[in-house]
């Protein structure tokens, strides 16, 4: 078996080139994770996301809670059996998710009971029940359960918040069950306070956890403050250990937190706005919807190599999502994870040869091409 | 360039295997068309559509002529350009559609007048307008311009309409544009009256036509009717081109045709219930919407070898049908195509054995461990 470590190969300026080993293989970092929501990257075969050059996923512990239950996908052998991933999964905690898709929440220090958004029943998740459920999962990275402090916070809000889930992260580690290869990660919390961050940071230190996320961001407090708070926060997490930032982001965002010391990046949008006709391409971020498009032969992205590019012209995507037809939206996912994959891997390359700087202007450049903005960061 | 040319290659009994020539490659007889209304085989790639055993796939001239139009596909280099599919392509005349889709339709010895069922745009067809715009498509065979007589029909009504079919069918041979390896498909209508078929296969073997298929079945008669009127109307058609039965159809019936003397079908049962949750097996049809599959680890069809049979089981295709993911209609499709190409190579492996009476036996046999009757037959 393989020992859960991240291996440091490069840093330029704040960016780090790695590598995470694990019991389902490695993570090369910066690494961007596409999300498999409810066991399936939606309108994806888990052999195609993998071909875009994904070497993880990420899986929603709160959707698969409900449906089909952690016990089941338990019995019927675990979620890599059960979707056909072999690779590495990292599965969030569900806190996230209960607090933005459930009904009748109600939170305590022991944990947090809600009602199903697909059915009314029932439910409750603490640190143990989250711990047993990820663990049902068999995820390769184990989220802590926390709060994700909103945006925005009053310091004492978000000082509250960030000390119940840094209690909750010490009674995560107590319930979690090592394995070799797998690990659990703690999670940052503190909103934009600086001081709140460093003292979230020391009681994870305390844990001594195989890895660190940084929550509570992209939460709507946009890029700038993202970007602000990243400045001081990362540095206060282990330099040996990966850095995850949840839940974003853009091209941009990534780009800027890679340059901010970000190791593991997830976000909906690729797969999102793939269903939603909107394509991000070295040129900036295309709506397949526009009419403009109709009797434009030319390929979605001409530096890109997925089979939307290669094998279709503009016109037929633009025809497909016209007539509302599937294979619209299994190519505009196809390519945009292709596109998330092919940014990491030139940033990994860049940071590599030293010329992040660069790589990072040459992209900033290259987006103005594109006819309108990407859209907000949204959760599934 | 290759000449268009049927090979008959055995028989067994009225079964016939064969062999089509055509400019865009070989179709290995009995064949199954899958349906790619609008440019597209819904939710395939057709590289997929392909490694099922498909040769060539039907287009429908209605759909296409509405969105994105014939003339603009010509311009972008014509259908198998447009939707990357290099094999042979069959395209309908647009006629079926007309009566079964659009609104405000006004028939005339000329042809019809119709408003468009996508956003009410005035549009025309007849057998000059059909020819033209299956010509721009590029379609490999192309459908004379008919009218498929309603069922029931009285005898005088189904002459009139086959006689105005056969008078539509000689200008559409006048309208046809030759080109080496393409050809043009007579259509025998009469509804259920041998004496109307006769009729119209003496008017179009005045015509010469390459190929023939058989039309006004499969239109609500049911199996029995169907049956008893191939008996009789396939054997009219000349057995040195190809005759191919419009529209069908669920397993059974294609069981059932190829021992009548067909050659070709087309059908959107499997692809419209994969959509569906409905999965055709070797031991019957599945609905993988019953709670009964939440647990099951087997298989979908454990004599299958498409992948949502080889990499997942039924729980977690039930899953996927619960939960509205596209990779439940994207798999469920694809084994049903796969299942369907099975079928026909099964056939062809047994006419040249000589056993497709045993065949068609143990076909009957397996389908009875099925938990319900497939659905009837729909047209796209």
């Amino acid at each position: 078996m393989t020992e859960f470590r991240y291996e440091l190969l490069a840093t330029d300026g704040k960016a780090r080139l790695g590598r995470i080993h694990t019991a389902h293989g490695v993570i090369d970092t910066p690494a961007f994770m596409p999300v498999g929501t409810a066991a399936t990257v939606k309108g994806m075969l888990p052999e195609n996301v993998a071909d875009t050059g994904a070497q993880i996923l990420l899986g929603n512990t709160y959707h698969l809670m409900l449906r089909p239950g952690a016990e089941r996908i338990a019995r019927l052998g675990g979620l890599h059996k059960f979707m056909n991933w072999d690779k590495p999964i990292l599965t969030d905690s569900g806190g996230y998710q209960v607090m933005s898709l459930s009904k009748l929440r109600k939170i305590t220090e022991d944990g947090v009971t809600f009602k199903s958004h697909i059915d009314g029943r029932k439910f409750a998740l603490s640190p143990e029940r989250s711990m047993e459920i990820q663990h049902l999962l068999g995820s390769t990275i184990t989220m802590a359960f926390d709060e994700c402090t909103p945006f925005p916070a009053t310091e004492q809000q978000a000082a509250e918040s960030m000390r119940m889930s840094m209690r909750w992260a010490k009674r995560s580690k107590d319930a979690f069950v090592e394995r070799e290869g797998y690990a659990l990660y703690g999670i940052q919390q503190g909103s934009v306070f600086e001081n709140l961050r460093r003292e979230s940071s020391e009681k994870l230190a305390e844990l001594d956890l195989p890895g660190h996320s940084v929550g509570g961001l992209a939460v709507g407090e946009g890029q700038q403050i993202m970007f602000d708070t990243l400045d001081f926060c990362v540095d206060m997490l282990p330099a040996n250990k990966p850095r995850y930032l949840m839940g974003v982001g853009k091209p941009s965002d990534l780009v800027g937190a890679v340059m901010r010391g970000i190791d593991q990046f997830d976000c909906v949008l690729p797969t999102r706005s793939g269903r939603n006709a909107q394509a991000f391409t070295h040129r900036g971020t295309l709506n397949l919807k526009n009419g403009r498009h109709r009797d434009d032969d030319r390929p979605l992205d001409d530096q890109c190599n997925c089979p939307a590019c290669t094998k279709y012209s503009r016109a037929y995507l633009h025809h497909l999502i016209k007539a509302g037809e599937i294979l619209g939206a299994v190519l505009l996912t196809w390519h945009n994870l292709a596109y998330y994959q092919d940014l990491m891997r030139g940033m990994r390359d860049a940071i590599a040869q030293r010329r992040m700087e660069q790589f990072a202007r040459d992209f900033y450049a290259g987006q103005e091409g594109g006819d309108i903005d990407p859209v907000p960061i949204i959760e599934d």
